[in-house]
């Protein structure tokens, strides 16, 4: 049996929202097909702050949430084949599909309609999802990810959401040599898409109102920084936008820079509708507009050694998890660069 | 020198949509890479009802619309290779791009910046271009295509515009064996892409609410009558969007119904906004919503030769010119099953 608590890092008073206590939390129920993990770090992704501020509709209290979790495997199923006790291990922000419709069985998992979400979401037992500010997590081995030797735990944590969510549609919407690349707002995930197109032979423009952060999008790799000059107009091939607010987003013009059936696929989810568009917004170009939902165990297995061969860091501030208020206040006012991963101190 | 005369039923006053009367009109500067053809049909395109209504803006009065011509070539530029004096011939939507932009070099010249529509647009020296509800036009040899010998002008005249319109999504989208392709608005766009959809191998569900419509579509070859159940989401590839009214579109459920990554492409163009769309409408399935304008020159002479091939013919009705205020007056209230076909009368 295992040796490990489950406590964690918890909002438990809906109203006040960067408040938290450390609380016990009520696992998953151990199966044959699941990996135990004592977690080490925790990136703080942008969901966590839409989640507990409810931004996205109601949330499960008390909760804690984090989905970008590394650690070292405590126990393994009978049935798991990939992963031993000691291992180093990762889980992103799913943690379960049925494993059996056509998606899971075309690498689609992170399409299956009844994935689970790493937290605010309940195991058909009734056992609610609870996330990674805390000591550890179980899920099944299909949403468990090998850490590769090369890449630290501090820089694969929050690869496991923010940069499989960018990675996904750069690879699927055929980012590499030759194609333009266009990457609107520079977060968290933002600046792993800039270093991932770039990685994968993307010519790079990233996009930003933010002058401050021109010295930085160079440095992480982009070739332009993206300007609404005509000149862009039927050019890019792609654009992957990060930005998670609506309003004022200038959608039709990202749209007219977009090569013949280019694609914008926002993977920032605003609380509020997107800008409405008439047909003649997509007309000229025979453009699309699409989103993008995490992505499956075989790109996050090709996404980190990526990374590993190709020395690719994210831009990260560190704090022990007792500083998560400090994190995710911070994060909501965008001050950060561009990522913070919390390390354990409860364990 | 020519001895076509060019006169045409024209809008003159707009206040009057639907009151036409013949009257001289100013064709295009004969260049040495045009064709110039004496029209013996031409379909009514919802587009013209948009048009002389002014749903898509101001349009320049007076003005000749019509743009599925087909006719008899009666002169040729020194530069023309592909026609002579004498061979049946057909224009669609577009009569000029630059030729020399990306997207002519790439066999989308309909998505050329410079593109002039067959009607209510302005060539460089000045000269607006008027339609087919005419005697004759005069296009750019890359405008105008070639009808197969085993296929009627009357049968080939609308496929130029609602035939190339739904075609050029299909293939470009995939439609083919082992695919889902869904058909939304069954009128002279929807007719077309119902029976082009099956001729090219797809499995195909039509989506209409009016009941009098059902047995029309299974002889046009649908597999299915497309239903919103349940049982159809996350099941089409394509869903090809024919309805140009965007008040009251389901546009929501269309998108749920679409497998990973499969796309929704409007070629109607609602006068109107889409449904206010959020990221999490696209964020299931990933899916994308996009448009289509016409189709290039290639895919033209693709799709005649399929229907040739296959024997496909439009569900149409056939009219004189001089009748053309009904045919545009029943268009615009859907009387039709399901194109009108006018004949020359003032030549």
């Amino acid at each position: 049996m295992s040796q490990v608590q489950f406590r964690g890092y918890a909002i438990t008073d809906p109203k006040k929202w960067s408040d938290f206590s450390i609380i016990d939390i009520k696992p998953k129920t151990f199966e044959e097909t699941d990996v135990e993990i004592a977690i080490t770090h925790c990136g703080v992704c942008g969901s966590d702050v839409h989640m507990i501020t409810q931004g996205w509709g109601e949330a499960p209290f008390p909760l804690v949430v984090g989905h970008e979790i590394v650690g070292k495997v405590t126990r393994v199923g009978s049935q798991v084949k990939e992963f031993k006790v000691g291992d180093r291990a990762g889980v992103g922000a799913q943690v379960a599909s049925c494993y059996e419709c056509r998606a899971c069985k075309s690498d689609n998992e992170n399409y299956c309609p009844k994935s689970l979400s790493t937290y605010a979401d309940k195991y058909p037992d009734g056992v609610v999802t609870q996330g990674g500010y805390s000591t550890a997590i179980r899920a099944h081995e299909q949403f468990v990810f090998p850490i590769p030797e090369a890449l630290e735990s501090r820089y694969a944590a929050s690869m496991l959401c923010a940069g499989l969510t960018v990675f996904s549609p750069l690879k699927r919407n055929g980012a590499g040599p030759g194609k333009k690349v266009g990457i609107v707002g520079i977060g968290g995930l933002g600046h792993y898409a800039i270093m991932f197109a770039k990685a994968m032979g993307a010519e790079v423009y990233a996009f930003t109102h933010d002058k401050s952060k021109v010295e930085d999008i160079k440095k992480m790799g982009a070739d332009h920084k993206g300007d609404f000059a005509k000149e862009l107009a039927h050019s890019l091939d792609l654009i992957v936008s990060t930005r998670d607010v609506a309003e004022g987003m200038p959608l039709q013009q990202y749209l007219s820079m977009l090569w013949v059936h280019g694609r914008f696929v926002t993977v920032g989810l605003p609380d509020k509708p997107l800008p409405q568009l008439t047909a003649f917004d997509l007309n000229p170009n025979g453009c699309f507009l699409g989103s993008s939902h995490i992505g499956s165990k075989k790109e996050a297995i090709e996404m980190l050694q990526l990374a590993a061969d190709k020395d690719i860091k994210p831009w990260y501030a560190e704090l022990p998890m007792k500083d998560v208020q400090q994190a995710v206040e911070r994060l909501k006012r965008n001050d950060v660069r561009y990522r913070f991963i919390l390390t354990q101190d409860i364990a």
